[in-house]
């Protein structure tokens, strides 16, 4: 065992699962963003928390609008996710950039991306700062997804997107 | 896009990383448990949070002493880290079952398990209560790995543990 520095470890301990998180900017426009700090954090009730860095454009509307929508990007969506975790909602309409289409959701007013291997509409109960970043708590009010895309994608460490099946298929 | 229930959408959203985490319980008695709930939550200060079931016996050491290893197992450490995800310390020293070789740590009370991927010394600077878990928000300590071991464990959607390099080589 050898003594390493932090982005030895870091990159060690990657790949890391690949999400997409949107959510409703401050003037009410959806927006959609690339995150991997994602974990359910309890079975009953069902609960994820994202850990969300406070200067991403997308801080500022969970933290407002309380609610936001976690998806697991389908493989044949790696170009489109790709698009959503490397650019700024700041800057430019990513949904429109990245061809996602976006549905209503059953039961928050984010929207649900079309044609992801799963989504979970979350409800934010709980928050607290992270060192630079926040942990939004979500209750999980509504599920969808799409079965028949069970390979989702994971993020490596030199940055690129490969898929997965929840089986273990690579 | 179809409406899921809960185990539905969760294992389609595996394969989870599989890591293990050693505290020492309430005598001072080291201890590792399994858990796939885990993520990086800041850059600076450099912290990782995992996600707890109140019940676990482990539960009670982390909240005692404030202080946790996570380790990323590596591929060769398959069944030694399926017997520590899969019993309790409560009925059985997993160490001696699972036949792990502690090491002294850098700059915790808690011991390191030798051999892994990757090994992040934890002092918890902050915890919340989720739903049936607790978060514990560690910063980062100590780090230590083994880089010619970049295969580490993840569990899939029928509990089985596979590898998968950091780089996406599976």
């Amino acid at each position: 065992m050898k003594i390493l520095n932090e982005s030895e470890a870091v990159a060690l301990s990657a790949p890391f699962v690949y999400t997409l998180i949107s959510s409703l900017d401050r003037e009410g426009r959806p927006n959609v963003m690339g995150a991997s700090w994602a974990t359910q954090t309890s079975f009953q009730p069902f609960l994820w928390l994202i850990s969300i860095d406070r200067r991403r454009y997308s801080h500022a509307g969970i933290d407002m609008h309380k609610e936001f929508v976690l998806h697991f990007p389908s493989e044949e969506q790696a170009e489109a996710a790709w698009v959503c975790g490397t650019r700024s909602g700041r800057d430019e309409d990513k949904i429109k950039s990245s061809g996602f289409r976006l549905l209503p959701s059953r039961s928050v007013k984010v929207p649900t991306i079309d044609g992801v291997t799963a989504a979970f509409e979350c409800r934010v109960v709980n928050q607290i700062e992270t060192g630079d970043h926040t942990v939004f708590v979500g209750e999980v009010v509504g599920i969808s997804g799409s079965p028949e895309k069970a390979r989702h994608l994971f993020v490596s460490s030199d940055r690129k997107l490969f898929a997965v099946a929840g089986t273990g298929k690579q």
